[in-house]
């Protein structure tokens, strides 16, 4: 694997997510691999879980790791081609990226939509940049549109907690008090599109997600009847893609509460993290025995150890 | 030890400063102790000497490191339960603390009283929030009321200056222009009640430290019959108890000067830094052979390191 | 070496920059060299390159680092001696720079210039603060007045590059919005001052560098003629000395394009980055295969490499 962009860079989903669960059980087995290499960790924004869980996986790969905050302790970048630096921007994307190419093996970056221009956000302004003028392996640490290592452990999460060979998964809008990106939504259903599992988005009207991402998934604007017989409920909220970055729905009806769970199989409840308790989804769901967040949280550093793994190797 | 938390949990103080200084003379001797393991220092306030001092002991423990400053790298915390976060916090204690907790083997934390509200700093809100809710060892890097790893390499300090079995130590207040939490003072009051040392606190009226701590303390409102025959001068600030968090006295008539040293024994001064030249000290007396300010300072490292050393081994 | 604050600590500059070439070539040759050792690094300005190829650097001499950024993580330092510390600093650079000693072996400063007040500026407070008060090596990491690591990284980009024994050098001031600092032309004038180079200063009038540091080198007002059979051409903005930081020139008539390259041998770009694009420099100039600014900037690493395995070893 020479960049770990999107979901689609995956070529063996299957593979990969038993590789992962070999890697959580085994996890000092390549402990030398990453020795005398650098990962570089670009962030344009806050991290909690990627930034750990990632440490975490270099240093379990015997990786060196170098962080940069690119907000506060470096420089404003200029992304457009052509442009007269005379405002507050003081480097070139173009020279950024073949820098820090030369300091590190591999580079990581973080940066989130900014919710104000779709064109802007679907271009992948930074990560695409840094692509084309790296000259070494890039890692996606979350996109504007894209965030594949959380993905990747949703789907080895699902796979430890599977009960039956076709299980139903529905990803379920749920509200929030801000307009936050579709990256996290958009990795899932990507990552859901090449498994075998029964798979229906739940969301509001106006809430659908970008249509060349949910083509051929089945979107139903009725929660409760979503929730039928499902084994797995991913809540996440994401801002109007249409009416792009807007909040069109402000009460909590589509909050995830015990009523609803009731409706399923017996479903397990899933979501990325950071949660807001209570408007996303009550404290007595997230509190369940049936809740699987914390663990999707600890799959991220396996599913980064597999990634970084291929990368430093090079295998598919 | 399973946490550490404050002076209560040292079993046997004698053998851990006996200990710390070993380590001082033979820093590198347990250089293999914590290979593999993982200490995750998380930030809400500055800090200096605790930071570079943990990383080094880490460092000569073979402790791999990560650290988080959460009020600018990561997100805003909700502490309380029950809550609809629906305003600016982003995530809740349960699941940050647990998540870290899979991310690392120690979880070392910074956290200062915010001095506004008594009860809510005395409860510890934060240390005890990581502490209900991680699943691994927790270190006190300063929380609201206790800071044990400074009174600790304050012990060390002493140890190492002693002149008599029993010498008289003053912990002395000193002025300030800024209100400053009682975690120092309250942590040195603790670990002076473990030891054989004659120990009097002086301070103006107004501002006696928490009652329940300093019992059985000896306090004197006139600073100048305090000194009189002190082996050692701990000079402190803080702001009022009572009055909580006010600033009572805005003179330098606390200032301590050598006039005041010259009332002493020959007194050593000690200071945890950093320290308000000739708000607090003279520079007379922080510069004199007797201020032992900079050594204390050195101390953290092996205050630390015996402590992590305790912590990765599970040793009282 | 003892510290590394100037280009006048290089005892002889021919064998340092065959010894970073070589470095370049063999760059784990000394990877134990820096065990059991820590490299601390202290930020007060932003960071790059700086950051990273100094990261880089340690992690290929096998050194152990600690990041420090003042700003933001530490307190507010007082540089003066004798004041009363009751206003905003909380802090003194006599503890701080003996303290960090303690935690570290060697210590590295990045402290810009804030060019308000030349007798400061050039008095290097915060450098000269750590170099007086701390108890091991001090490595600059750019300073007010110095940043000797660029011109050494700059000094290997031209022996690479060389094509005749006596090339001619330009350093050419060009246009910025900002008004910067004299540090990286200033250290690029005493790096050329110890070489066999041909060596010119192209600036306006206005603009002439401190004459102390420009003793004896030819300074030409006329860019294009200065150009002339030039082999390599220096860019770099700074701010006036005479008028002491302050913009005096606002527009593009000295920005280095196409036309003006052409005057020269076929000359080498330079510029120590980050560039403002098509202020300091036209795109075409940067991206011809004739610029070295990628080169000089993975030269960092090298030359940090270089000067700590000197500082670690004491050698000369």
């Amino acid at each position: 694997m020479k960049n770990f962009i999107n979901i689609n860079d995956v070529v063996d989903y299957k593979s990969l997510v038993k590789q992962a669960i070999f890697l959580k059980n085994n996890s000092h087995a390549f402990k030398k691999i990453g020795e005398n290499k650098i990962l570089g960790m670009i962030f344009f924004n806050p991290s909690l879980r990627t930034r750990l869980s990632t440490l975490k996986a270099a240093s379990l790969l015997g990786l060196n790791t170098m962080i940069m905050n690119f907000n506060n302790e470096g420089w404003n970048l200029e992304f457009e081609d052509q442009s007269i630096m005379s405002g507050d921007k003081a480097e070139h994307i173009k020279e950024a990226a073949k820098v820090i190419s030369q300091y590190c093996d591999i580079i990581a970056i973080r940066a989130f939509a900014t919710l104000t221009n779709k064109v802007d956000d679907e271009g992948e302004k930074i990560i695409n940049s840094f692509l084309k003028y790296a000259t070494v392996p890039v890692l996606n640490m979350e996109s504007s549109i894209a965030h594949p290592l959380q993905a990747l452990a949703d789907a080895i999460t699902i796979k430890e907690n599977i009960k039956t060979s076709k299980p139903k998964v529905v990803l379920s809008w749920a509200p929030h008090p801000k307009a936050l990106p579709h990256a996290v939504a958009n990795s899932f259903v990507n990552m859901m599109k090449v498994t075998d599992y029964e798979f229906v988005i739940a969301n509001p009207e106006g809430y659908n997600l970008n249509p060349e991402i949910t083509q051929g998934i089945k979107v139903i604007y009725d929660q409760k009847k979503a929730f039928k017989n499902a084994d797995f409920i991913y809540a996440k909220n994401w801002s109007s893609y249409d009416n792009y970055g807007k909040i069109l729905l402000n009460d909590n009806s589509w909050l995830i509460n015990t009523e609803k769970m009731e409706l399923t199989n017996n479903a397990k409840f899933m979501h990325c993290l950071p949660v807001r308790r209570n408007v996303i989804v009550s404290d007595k769901v997230i509190d369940s025995d049936n809740s699987l967040v914390i663990q999707q949280a600890n799959n991220r550093t396996y599913a980064a150890q597999i990634i970084l793994k291929k990368m430093i190797t090079n295998e598919k």
